[in-house]
């Protein structure tokens, strides 16, 4: 089944609809080295400004996971339940979810990766813990998903590598901001992972890869179609990132604030957002018997799951957390209401006091990132402390600084108009 | 000045206008092998799909022309006059139109290219001249001009060299097909020549790269928009490629046709447009006291010209031309009217007799070719002679004769539906 590279770029740079074969030849050509770099991104290019229909998008996807293996969880006796998030600023959701959906009665295996630009990367965050290693062979995964319930670790190579390829060429080429590939990018891992039911969380704000609500809810619809087109049930919330996500943002800082919400404590909204995650998984998963996840939470069974998952991959839960070495507080200018708290700018600072890389090869600060002392709505006192930035050295403060500039408003009447925590459900 | 690519890939992808820096600098950087083919390809693709505006195309000519050397004529006493066409089957008018316009009072340096695909190219067309040479430096091709007042030879590789590199990616990304690429590659090396006028020969039809009569108007407004706002006094003319153009179709083949043009004979249409182009030439370079083209070529000075012309580039316009060892009759199935004869059929047809090549590295043969015995319009009587195939080797014919299927139509009543030779002419 021979195509021409220069026939399928054409096709789609003319509008036209894109055959299931020729999608598996492009796919599988681009991925053996024979159709070359600047042939994939002028078809990506065309099909970020022509759009791909429903079927092109699912035999797309299905083509990237075909380029590799595949998982299989039916050795395990119960239903397993997976979790994505299309990332945010002091987004750690993953981190007290899993071991309390595994508390509740599902496996729960989350492959995650490690964080580009402003928002953190699950497995830094938990690479913060001494002694936690990210990298698992698949019977090393299978046995801590047995023993604690839940397993996160690092995606293996093996996993749709032409998605790899194409995303490290998108990067460079200007085609990454299209629904129909970042959707196919997202769902191929998910789904070659091998999860039977998949809960979504696509986020919406400044700090969002989508910066408002429709892009973000044609993302979502568009995952939630792939995935029950591929059998997977799939559901998704769409949720907000005008502002960041608790109080803390950094690696050991967000590992820090997830063991307080197993602890029974933590903010609200990451509280909230955790437990309506942990429900939507369990009944997506459709766990026989599934227990509440706030009770769970409550009687120390999540917590008891978190410290084996912990442990099961080296990592020392008692062991203290690395800290940064220099901290400068940001006092409010006046007093009033915090009306808004900028998401990216929050991110941004984040980044810039080393919490996050540029690059692939950088490492991150365990000890880096920013407390906040008050969320959007809170009533704040002149002088008082708004946020605690750390970093490792003092020199970064300046260029954090720059970077929350404008962050926040404080306004004397009025409270804050922000984005409901969950904006919306997207199903099938 | 330094910017990135992705940023200029991303403006022209969000339908934006890109500056004349970020075009300067995407053009020098990418020729440079800072910006990769994979980025310049994505912006190829974006700019093929969003457009460009007239002084972005006007930027990107510039810019190209600025990656490489300009030539200079002012050395020469007279005006210098250039024409371009962009392809035909059977266009051999520069071999007469040449020394013709020479013979007149202009002088006229043609910088010509070798064929791909079906429309074959000047210089493989003078190739077929025993001892003919189409490389000469920069002094020999003043010397020849100044002897034979024109001269037809190849382009030096260090004329827009940017538009050679981007000419070899759009040929494998398909984004061959935008009418602002396709305009900034033709001009970027027609101004580079230095020419002070030029008259376009924008041909329409099967057998012409632009198909419809629109798009190829468009195509030279752009391009006479283009030569206008870089000081060149430009002129197009839209001319027919339903039909081959002559009656010969082949290397050596228009050779002894342009040779009959030349001696006061030759097929009408050939006459009519080497005429027509060698007054709009004329006329575009203001040459003072020109004299009357039909009046040179009955008088013999564009023989004259033609003859020291080819001397002067080694050639022997005495030498019998190559012919072909094998010769194939096609007759007519039927008598009546030729209603049609398609261009692009016939040119496949002598592309697969030897007459062109399908890739830069293959050689051409001189002597095959079609020879046409009837032209729409003309009467033709059931078995006699409708062309003559010409090939180096028997076993090419089968083809040939495949592609003609359906190339041509014999009607009872009513005659040819056909383009006028010249459709249009299109001025600043």
């Amino acid at each position: 089944m021979g195509f021409d590279a220069i026939e399928v770029i054409v096709a789609k740079r003319d509008r036209g609809e894109l055959s299931a074969a020729q999608i598996d030849w492009v796919i599988d050509a681009y991925t053996r080295g024979e159709v070359a770099d600047e042939q994939m991104s002028a078809l990506l290019m065309a099909i970020l400004l022509n759009g791909m229909n429903r079927r092109e998008i699912a035999d797309w996807t299905q083509a990237m996971i075909r380029s590799g293996e595949r998982m299989d969880w039916s050795a395990l006796d119960r239903p397993t339940a997976d979790k994505h998030s299309t990332g945010g600023v002091g987004d750690k959701i993953t981190l007290p979810l899993a071991p309390l959906v595994a508390a509740c009665g599902a496996y729960v295996p989350q492959l995650s990766g490690r964080g580009l630009g402003h928002t953190g990367g699950t497995l830094d965050k938990l690479e913060s813990i001494p002694g936690w290693r990210a990298s698992l062979s698949n019977d090393e995964m299978l046995a801590v998903i047995r023993s604690a319930g839940a397993v996160v670790c690092a995606a293996g190579a093996g996993l749709a590598p032409a998605d790899k390829k194409l995303y490290a060429l998108r990067d460079v080429t200007g085609t990454v901001e299209s629904i129909p590939l970042i959707a196919s990018s997202i769902m191929s891992k998910k789904i070659a992972e091998g999860t039977g039911s998949l809960v979504l969380d696509v986020k919406a704000g400044s700090g969002a890869f989508m910066k408002n609500v429709d892009d973000a809810r044609e993302l979502a619809r568009t995952m939630v179609e792939l995935g029950t087109d591929a059998g997977v049930r799939t559901v998704a919330l769409l949720t907000a990132m005008d502002r960041p996500l608790g109080l803390k943002v950094g690696n050991a800082l967000e590992v820090e604030e997830s063991v307080e919400v197993l602890a029974g404590g933590g903010p609200a909204d990451v509280v909230e957002l955790t437990v309506r995650l942990a429900r939507e998984m369990l009944e997506a998963a459709a766990v026989p018997g599934a227990r509440d996840p706030e009770e769970a939470l409550k009687d120390g069974s999540a917590m008891d799951a978190w410290r084996r998952m912990i442990t099961a991959q080296g990592g020392d839960p008692d062991a203290p957390l690395p800290k940064a070495a220099e901290s400068a507080v940001v006092t409010a200018p006046a007093s009033g209401t915090l009306v808004t708290l900028d998401a990216l700018k929050v991110g941004v600072a984040a980044w810039r006091l080393g919490a996050g890389r540029a690059r692939k090869e950088d490492p991150v600060s365990a000890g880096a990132g920013v407390v906040l002392h008050a969320k959007p709505g809170d009533e704040v006192r002149a002088g008082a402390p708004l946020m605690t930035l750390y970093a490792d050295e003092a020199g970064r403060f300046d260029r954090a600084l720059q970077a929350l500039d404008g962050a926040y408003e404080i306004g004397v009447d009025g409270g804050a108009d922000l984005l409901p925590l969950v904006i919306d459900r997207v199903t099938a």
